[in-house]
């Protein structure tokens, strides 16, 4: 099975930054812990800030992945040209947030890629991506 | 270690009607299986159309259970005394959709229970459930 | 042919109370006269005014009625288990209201079950029982 | 008793186009249907695509005619004229719809004619009309 | 100097209908008036139910009449068409109401024929028309 | 004098939890307190999670209680159908808020039931309800 | 005859300065000219810059002049406060303004004291004023 | 115990006018009445329909008084400078209303100075002045 | 190929009025070039300041032509009854706009016709119309 | 004659994927044939997913082409900076879209562009590029 | 050169109340820093909570000094009147802000009085007041 | 000290193009000049058209930097991903704007970044970045 967690902006900062809110587990540290635990999974991982970059992978990879686990960051908001992407591409899309995205403004509490994306896990910190690559082993 | 599931309004009709949308899986052949996968969980259901039973429900179980899964169902877009009964209690609550909520009519893009949830899992079909329950057992 | 109507929360007081604007037929006694007007008809009657007892009903009968005569009262605004309710079962629902909604308050010129009722008559006092019952032989 | 029909725009073109959604059935024939059914009804029909001759007509007939069964199509959302009409008369005009309004765009969930009829009537198709007719005989 | 007066929908009722309210002067017994008090004022008259016929008056005299004086009852409130009519032609435009529009329903608050007219004048009765003409003669 | 105080959804958990914030006096206990300091009151109590319970009560008491203190809790904000019972029965109701609303979420800033109580008090904590039986002895 | 002109905030700078879009007349003069015209007439002038000095000015005169005309300027759009107070004196108010408030910002559109007064005459510049007190002399 | 009840714009007028809405009792009457029954109280009473005045009295009294009654009156839904000033000084401020804000305009619905108010009485008209002072003793 | 320009409002006046903005080519002089430009095309014309009257003509037209260009002018923004007319007919209709409906005021950004076209061209001043010519001989 | 095509997001799937709802001619393969066609056109071709990239284009070309056509996908309802960036510029642009916007979500029927562009085409599938061309020979 | 600091409501309490958020700088005393730091301005102060004296303030030295520094407090969102008085005096005007309005609540989003000065300064504590003079020197 | 200028979309065009509004000065002419008036600051540059290089810069120096001045043109009203940097870095952000943003679109009144900057300067021209620059040295 060949899955990939594609990251947006500013989620290169986790674990690094604001240790006191989210820990001290860097991305890398937890996507390495995530692949030992899912060692029979080919697990790719991308990053970027750049919302163009991020439609690029998806046109990339949406062809001929299993699976893409996005968390999309503050694009999850304001871009049309993700959820178009998403739209556009045949892998299943689950959509992962790390905090609960209602507990915070009100500007985030709408998703423009949520109605393209099979699913939607939020709140649970970085275990959020655990369920999202335990879904694909569910029948 | 001791879950609920509470369902709420036409729950209880799910995989007897519109078969050719939810499949004819009813929840209680759904709640078995779940049971015999999670043998080790003390896992309770209650289901009510009646918005103040689910709010005594949660009284009844929110100091006690390790974990509620809750589906409110329509309620999660019109109850704010749900959301009350949430913040109230002292059990962690997962909200739990079958369906991706913001693929459905404006007036269901909105969650007033989402707020005082650790956690809400959307989309995935009846797995939604299995995947709040596995969410228990991650460290 | 098998019909039920069903009237949402205040209207048990109908006739009792405010007779000044309603006039002093109570629901009970304005039922026995459709009763005796449409004496081919088996006519059931249910009142609530726990919006969830009312789902409990149609679930009951919406299976196996030949139609639904529902007058939701100030549920028709604010429930959307109702309509989720309406939208499951399989009888044709008809919306009455006694009054006319637009000429009311805004938050009352909105049905939120309208959508899946398969016809509205509003504002013709209790004779809007009788309309919705004559349609039901119309050919 | 004399009651007139007022049909609004592109109402002429019922019956005879999109057949499939609206059956076979021209307006004419279906008058004619209701002429022979309400034998003792003196029964008039006119039809305008101009907001303005519709108006002319509630003007014309809206002192003498014991009811008026108004279907004004389009114009039910967008104009207050007519609405100023019906409240300047003195017959009672009753609001029939063919189609469930609440089931169309948002736009057409409003009707600006209705806090002046004595009550509205749809969703069920051509039997609206013939619904708003039995509705004149009700004592 | 030549001016018209023009009226829109269902003001042709004025007077004659509605007495307890606007009176029992109608229109044209006061449109004599004004002609007897203005004697020297060449004065037209145009009531139309039809928003495109006013539109064809406005510009059959709005390039050779010195004033306008319409009220365009309910079409104030919707009619862009109106309003685009008036930007065209040349001569000033008054726009006057018989009732204060702001103490009506929140949808006549708005007039979209306002910011093409030279002045407005409302809530005088039928001396809004006096007014309107005696600002012709202010120098 | 009989008076009756309603307390609607989880109100049944004050002063049991959340004590740092709300005291630890039951609304039990402080019911004693409320009766021994009125003793010429006959002082009845009612609590429910159901919204439709709250309207039976309503019923069942409003013609004839001298008075009713209301705390419908959440329903305050979304029951259009406690609104109209209130409006329907003849004691007067006195809306009570233990927390000032407005210092709350937009959603609480709007109560559905205050145009129909005749008067409300709110943000003195649970001397609201001490200060409504007052206003029943002010001459 | 007893009126009385009352002007709000920045009127006093009318007709010295910017006297390319306001000419050069101050109101001083104007109201000089005003009293020359209608010398039968008892006219007044006051002007503040003060929300409540024009409130107690209304208070003063609002019980026994034959009728106030208000400019309120700004305040037209932002003050309940002076609403309230024309509500509350038996005085007609005929509302003016110099420029059409539908050509200005948003903000000017709606007016919180015209259901309060009994006429509104605006957009005919300095003439406004000579307009609303010729009102006074109409039979 | 020093108290201060301060009334906002328009309340001078209270019981002098409009006698038939709020009786002929003034409120320096009320003002007496209130004194002798609270004979314990050092009660002060201040009145001004200026904004400003208020935002100055409120300094000067508001870090030595025990408490402050105020009713603003129109000022109430928008001064944002009167928030302020509650907000910067020390004593308990509770706002008053004699009538019920929600049974007014929808303007009148949002109160910009409840939220830093310790809490607030309406609707009870003159009396509400009085269960404010009853708050006060309340243990 | 059958095609057809249908005007609406004010659009008469193009060329005639306002040279100074649309230049003074009127329209009959434009069709014309466009004529002797398309000179294989039957194309028809017609103009009406009338809501109705364009109704009617798309009627007449809109089951044999092989296209409609249709400048519906102000009505693009207001006219729910025109957007069904086009729903209802067979021939494409091509929406034309002479100016940028996005560059003028708000009211004009939306177009409730738009959804029923088969496609749109605006802002490119009489060449609007060119262009939907062309696009019918496109292949 | 310089002209470019600038394609926004996603437009690189053209005709590669979702062929059963445009096709499968690639824009590359429609870019050829535009080329043959308008063989006396230096016709550039620009597409990125990257909103900053595009900006970068404009800026480049934007002072020596004789026109751009864009069709910036789902930038064209988000991105104000493309907007600031084209009025920035000296070359004309004309916007053009595949399909018909007002037929698609409410969020998609703005345009933030549109006000800076000479014009619009839409709907019009491939074949919106093609009239945009056209434009630049019109006289 | 001639620079007046003007301060609207509650700013008279800087410094001497909430000192743990304000700092227990006196506006007095930093208006005496300020006077020393640039001791070659004519530097003038003037506070008050009186709306309209602001605006008397700002006629009478907004045709003669060289600049204003306005920090209108919550004037800022609701004065159209002040606004009005900053577009009719001649004096470059500066809107200061000690903390950053955008961090507040919702309602001090919007400078009304914005749109007239020729620049801002939020969030910088006292400091905004030294960077607004500093701007007068900048050439 | 190290300070560094971040400027966003469009930016670069600064001084070449509409030299009449923005003057001929291009943004490195001004930059060259802050750096001798400003020698003993380490000021560096950065400009992009990409929201994600902006996000990267701001990763890169927000962590060293004493203070970073961005002038984020159109993103400040679009880009939640670059607010969302702001709060991660440590560095302090001052917002600056050329132009009066309140004086611009509706669309520019709101500020996304605002709230997590230390604070804003708008509307002095390229004196913008000069005040901002001046504010890292008050002390």
């Amino acid at each position: 099975m060949k899955l990939i967690i594609i990251n947006g902006p500013n989620l290169n900062l986790l674990g690094i930054r604001e240790k006191d809110i989210y820990g001290n587990t860097s991305f890398d540290d937890y996507y390495k812990k995530l692949n030992s635990k899912f060692n029979d999974v080919n697990l790719d991982y991308f990053q970027s800030n750049i919302e163009g970059e991020i439609i690029n992978k998806l046109h990339e990879v949406g062809f001929s992945h299993n699976g893409i686990i996005l968390n999309a960051g503050a694009y999850t908001h304001t871009s049309l040209a993700i959820a178009d992407a998403i739209k556009a591409i045949t892998s299943p899309v689950i959509e992962v947030h790390i905090s609960n995205i209602f507990n915070r403004e009100k500007i985030r509490h709408n998703s423009l890629i949520a109605p393209f994306c099979s699913g939607s896990i939020s709140g649970f910190g970085l275990k959020s991506y655990d369920l999202a690559i335990t879904r694909f082993f569910l029948k």
